[in-house]
């Protein structure tokens, strides 16, 4: 809401919640006084269809899978927060252990990696916040062959984890902490999987995610291991900005930045900056990536991909700065 | 259970909870691993007075009265953490909106202001946090007959609302935050009222609450404002200390500091730290305090009460400084 | 700069600095990578005036007196972040112990209490972030005649404090603590008095301010005492309500809010959130507000003036919610 | 000297520093008044030798090696919180670019690892912080012949960077940020390398190091890849729990723990809690540990190693638990 209110293009007709339908939206995002009047409501798919040219679907797992048909069907356009629509369906069904009741052909909405498709698709599956940071960091290494394998550490902001208060997000066991999780099996690692092994097949990779004590942002080191025909190349740090350079050209919201980059550069702003330093004399290449997870790793890219799906320029309405600090 | 495990007197015979029993208690408390080696229990309130000297009754208001009056009856000590002997049983009804069940003879237990009274106590009714951080700072200008009110502004971090996540303290919520609340109406201004009026009769309190993205802690900025007797006194800062000084003497946990103190400066600890400034030219006088709620305003009070019931020294098993920074 | 980037109407022609000129703007705040591509320069203040419809002079006080009159003289206007013009010349050299060598005629640029003056204004004094926040609070009542005295009691975040590293601003410092300073003598004190003077001759002004572990925002807690002839006013909700409605007509940046405002509901936006509670009984009104010290403390209300100056709407380049969480 | 001030068997003589030479310990360090009524001294080596059993030389690395050599010769022990005597002396020189002046026989003091030879030592070498954490998580893998490599991701609180104000230590750059430095050249990787080479020759160690917005903590993420010969034995967490438990028998201050890890849970205690994670189908196993890096990463550690220099228990003045929350 805080982005699309800034949106030359865009006209938010409906905000739904079953639970708080009724209630205004400001009643219960204070921010947003006087920026937003609706109220949430509770209509049908069909009824949202005929409205909207776009519907973003922001529901728990499962439950998109129960609404984007129908949305699909009555003729409108989706981009789907949630993780319905971002892998194929048995991957899906593994992951989730939930079984698909409704898969739809759709497109992976990284957009960096996926615009022309995007384009053209109807039904656009956004990308899980540490997958966005985790790929766009790789992504260029693996298109160009240098990737044996990848051992991804990110470290998120409690944001990610939602609007729920939990044990972990009480502040008292958040503050001053570090807390690794889901060491081995976080739900988000098939997408880095599959978006890495499409462009480098037979890569390995492996990923461990944080909570560190911040609202918003993901900061993603990730330790790249190079094949033995590339240990040359990724000690030359021009050869390697050139193909970073090269695969981003064109995506204005990625930004490759001297020294390290910082959560507080992208707070807020659908920007992902990165950098790189390969270790002197070893086949390990550090690269670091940081976005914020609620606009790049959600709501920014979903906007995102809405204005390729209407062919609006990319960054309409999402061309501003970080909040820093 | 921290505090206890150091202290050279005492042995924690029962750690109860019905909800946990059975549980080993490091299992819920990661950081007693290896220092305590007790499971929760249930036991009924003659079974612990059997084989306890004293009790730490920790439990919600409305509670405690359900236990205390069995577990002074089978003849064992109580220091009560809840609210229900904190208050005569009027004001207690009043403000807790709860009819109170087994009034007993009970001693408010500041030990700075009541030591000998606590010394001969069965009942001690263990301070609020906020109280114990305000009375402190104001108890020897209102003994001294200097104060015709005072407006007292605490911040505390959010330990001070229990473990259970809710909302505020939902880290996303609480970071980056300062959240006043119960702006009027706070259940702890009573006893802060209490204690003053006993000291100063008619003296006016007002009491408003935060909580800041802190763990531990509670700072406390206590407006004072003089009568007109005393416009001069507290424009002198040497008759101040030595009244703060006088008033003191003997209380080893209350350390008058120079500058501003520190909320790190007690973390962790029994101390209270004061300091005080006056307006030039006006009748306010800005004393400020600082106590690590946890204990000075809870657990650690509440040994300081044991070891003075139990006949020794006040700081047996507290006398350590704070964890800075 | 980031507020600057998405003004329609404004273009940055200028970003000086001595001490960086040369540096690209975006390599010393690296979140404006790709959206600003000025380097810092160290114009003469008649070259800036030549280009320069409006100057922001943003240097510490005492400096801008050495800019302002050459600025002026070479027909350009000044918004000045400092505190050389917001004070009455003997005033300000009492509070600032500095002789002022170049006074001017000034308009203090609280936008809401000054909208006019401004309108006309060749030179602004931008106010300080602490008597934006405080005074905003207090106004309307003042304006009403209901207040003998306030207690302003302000908590801040610590990007007030500058850019430069401090023994308080060091993070193992600030941390899980809340810092007490200037109890009674900070150099902002004077400001608020002068404006709610301004509304009613003879009201009493005390302000204490902390500093507490956020970046950004202010939250004030206004303790007001009010007249006798107040005391019931102070205790009708809907003649306060109608008080502050009536005062802020117009003024779309002050947001009366339900419950308490939040720091996050205004963290990066130009907004005021306000709300008040007067204490059942008694002559105390507890007014709340909060701002971000950053924007509508300083530049975000420096544009706002600069708007009003040039006949823009006042909301121009600033209407956006802020960032929450 | 907080730890010091609880240690039954320690006394503290000497608190030394030129800068502060006549100033009470407790006017720099308030949280010690009352418990510490030392003042700051600038004895010479030979002074110092003959009042004090041990020496804890806290001084930059390049000026241990300045002290040590006198105080030893003049008879005393020594534990030297520097780096100065931690690697040898061609390895020291290479990573601190620093030209030694006074090697001498020391002893790596990671007390779990050298226990016996700390016992028979004058002069040890006090680990780094990092090495401390990493070392303890890894090493028993590395001894039973497991590990082909191990990648160490840490994330460290911002008191491990001194109490000198800094930019990356400025609240506003360090809150809500997470920030990876020294990538592949962090001067604590040899200490690493050295401790698990010693154990496992030949064993490739990666390290890269982050400061997050805490105060204290290091929490530490080893992805261990396995050896073709351990890929099986990684996978049976039985016997990866028996060879830990093997390893650490004795070693009272680490403690392997169910679940993960938490900073919280070791805060101000010297312990190091550990826990582990394979990768299914994989040659990854996740190892995870946490210390207080001021602790055992620092003054607790070397005090345990005073105390086996001493002949008293290890755990003497340091069996107390971590502060949570």
């Amino acid at each position: 809401m805080r982005l699309l209110s800034g949106h030359p293009q865009a006209r938010v007709v409906y905000v739904t919640s079953r639970k708080l339908a009724g209630k205004p939206v400001d009643s219960v995002h204070p921010h947003l006084r006087g920026v937003c009047s609706l109220s949430f409501e509770s209509p049908s798919a069909k009824e949202v269809a005929e409205k909207c040219d776009v519907v973003f679907t922001a529901v728990p797992h499962g439950t998109a899978m129960d609404w984007v048909p129908d949305l699909l069907d009555a003729g409108t356009r989706v981009v789907d927060l949630s993780s319905d629509y971002r892998l194929p369906v048995d991957v899906f069904e593994k992951t989730y252990a939930t079984k698909h009741k409704a898969p739809r052909e759709a497109v992976f909405g990284l957009t960096e990696l996926h615009r022309q498709e995007v384009a053209k698709a109807r039904l656009v599956g956004n990308p899980g916040c540490y997958p966005t940071g985790a790929t766009l960091a790789v992504a260029p290494l693996a298109a160009a062959g240098l990737v044996d394998r990848v051992i991804i550490d990110s470290k998120s902001g409690i944001s990610g984890a939602g609007i729920e208060p939990t044990e972990t997000s009480h502040y008292p066991n958040m503050a001053q902490n570090v807390i690794p999780y889901k060491l081995t099996t976080h739900r988000h690692a098939p997408e880095i999987k599959q978006e890495l092994s499409r462009l480098s097949p037979g890569i390995r990779v492996s990923f461990t995610p944080h909570v560190v004590p911040s609202v918003r942002g993901i900061q993603t080191t990730a330790h790249v291991l190079a094949k033995d025909s590339a240990l040359e190349t990724i000690q030359d740090k021009s050869a390697l900005a050139k193909i970073y350079q090269d695969f981003y050209k064109g995506s204005r919201f990625v930004r490759m930045v001297p020294g390290v980059p910082k959560m507080s550069s992208v707070r807020g702003s659908n920007f992902c900056d990165i950098s790189f330093e390969p270790e002197k004399g070893t086949d390990r290449l550090v690269v670091l990536s940081v976005i914020d997870n609620l606009v790049k790793g959600a709501s920014g890219q979903a906007i995102q991909n809405m204005n390729v799906m209407m062919g609006l320029d990319e960054t309409t309405g999402l061309w501003f700065p970080g909040l820093a600090p």
